[in-house]
């Protein structure tokens, strides 16, 4: 694909080739050259696009099905790639996305930027603007293996000459379990804090505490997982700087899931187990269409792509009036952990 | 149940003892007496209630198995019964609930009053507010035989003296079909329109349009069912008229929907349309976790009963990424007529 209408919008005068997941043959082709002296935009665009190839190839390996991928276009300006894995060996259903989107930021948007302490005044606009970031969700067949979660994304509001005027990261990582093994929480935990410690030792405890305050479900006052990391606005370092943290958090991803699926994928369990875990599938259900940010803004803006947007649900759920797990069972300690976010570490 | 400090509230003198489901005996204990000349208040309770034991007891007779039944109080000031089938022979999950809830209206609630034109200044505050209502949602087993949907309630906000400052009646009733049978649909809405027919000639034709209005997807692009009746903040006519109205749609729910249960209860079904009704339980999910009014204001206020409000869920949902019927079948041809919405009569 030749993007150039991309960077006319964006008023960049280069035109460049950029990455593509070949539906057929499955490789990059990457015509144009991304340096370290590239815009972040294009760097960050070709770093998403490469960690998605890089893990679908391992999920692939895990599962031994393919996945189906879609490529789209967004008719204001983006697009992205699709990889989901549905009814596999290992996974009920897994999604592994990116996107790109650009054009000219909407008024209301900008005024959310106010809140968010950004300093754009709607009045100087329109503002060009450009977002790209990659999104996982797995969900495994198996009640003991976990559900897994990361997004990892940069924003960034031009100036008439292409350059950023505003720029941040956001992203994070996040564990959803229907049973509890605190072994697997503490590895999780712990390969993500030993990425942040590289950067800052003041972002794991802070992203950590993020990621426990974001991913809850107010109206049942219990968080989603055991959490992870979660951040947004990040631009507290020189671009290059945060740009080598969340590579670093992405490359994390496999080693932060990959030995717990690894030990749970093939454990035995008992249809009540199962039911268990579809239960909790509907608690998933529940955070991501009634309280995240990201889904919400999604399913409200005309013109994106709605199958991508919801890949995230799980293939099944369920929800039954009523329900409490019995006393002193491993379900009740998964609640009881869930009511009260506790330290891995 | 002695409601006391309900009226002491609403600043009512009487003390009345209310009509209340006994989970065990299963009979209405109304010592207090609510006459044609009682607030409207009361009679309302006394007729969603009473509606609710008429429908509960034919439904369990259509099921063969009985309704749980909770009765929960609220702390702020109201209670309700939540009557709710689960797993039973013809329903997957049925819910038949009553809720009263008064006490003094909350700012927010009143500044959103006025932009529903109801001419109320905030300044003049607090005001003390009542509303009952009645709510059903039948999710039965086979595929053939649609999700139905009702939901009548009274508002009011009230005077020092306990009477009413401003109130109106709100609600309807929708049938959502997995598989589109054109003369359920029409039965379902000549039901209705001869129901409003009888009161005012215009409702039908406003309501029904309402309906479609109301209950639609924005981001699927197409409505939840086949619709049927929808209005709110009802108040064109006396109380003691609209009353008459709401008690007359309130009795048309069964003669609306059983003879169209009836048909298709035990219809034979194919695996592949089980998949079907599936994925419309989902599409069900996503209408009433990110587009229903109610649902979200539930799920917004503390102290509501969540799993009152959540019984309207279906017990299982399937999420199927990018899905599409296949051409010129029975599930297309559903998909077209909620895109377009048709006139069944």
């Amino acid at each position: 694909f030749i993007y150039y209408h991309q960077y006319q919008t964006l008023g960049l005068k280069n035109k460049v080739e950029c990455s593509a997941l070949d539906q057929d043959i499955r490789i990059v082709k990457l015509t144009g050259e991304v340096t370290d002296s590239s815009p972040m935009r294009l760097r960050m665009e070709q770093f998403v696009k490469s960690l998605q190839r890089e893990i679908v190839s391992e999920l692939e390996a895990i599962d031994g099905k393919k996945f189906q991928i879609d490529t789209w276009e967004r008719a204001e300006g983006g697009d992205g790639i699709s990889c989901v894995l549905q009814e596999g060996n290992v996974f009920e259903k897994a999604g592994v996305l990116v996107s790109v989107v650009y054009g000219q930021l909407p008024t209301a948007a900008v005024l959310q930027m106010k809140s968010r302490n950004k300093d754009l005044d709607p009045a100087d606009g329109p503002f060009p603007f450009f977002a790209s970031g990659i999104s996982i969700v797995l969900h495994p067949h198996n009640p003991m293996a976990p559900t897994v979660h990361l997004n990892y994304r940069y924003f960034e509001i031009g100036n008439e000459d292409g350059t950023p005027r505003i720029w941040w990261f956001g992203g994070g990582s996040d564990l959803t379990p229907s049973y509890l093994f605190d072994e697997d929480a503490t590895h999780f935990h712990r390969t993500l804090k030993g990425v942040c410690d590289k950067h800052d030792l003041s972002y794991y405890p802070k992203f950590k505490k993020w990621c426990d305050e974001y991913f809850y479900l107010k109206h049942r006052q219990e968080a989603r997982g055991i959490g992870g990391i979660f951040f947004d606005d990040l631009d507290d370092k020189s671009p290059e700087e945060l740009f080598k943290f969340v590579k670093d958090c992405g490359r994390g991803f496999l080693p932060s899931y990959i030995p717990i699926l690894k030990r749970r994928k093939d454990m035995p369990f008992t249809n009540e187990e199962k039911k268990w875990q579809q239960l909790r599938r509907g608690r998933y259900v529940e955070f991501n269409l009634v309280w995240d940010r990201g889904t919400k803004f999604g399913l409200h803006t005309p013109g994106s792509r709605i199958e991508s947007i919801l890949a995230s649900l799980p293939l099944t759920a369920t929800w039954r009036y009523n329900h409490s797990p019995s006393a002193n069972s491993s379900e009740e300690r998964l609640v009881e952990v869930l009511k009260t976010p506790k330290d891995w570490i």
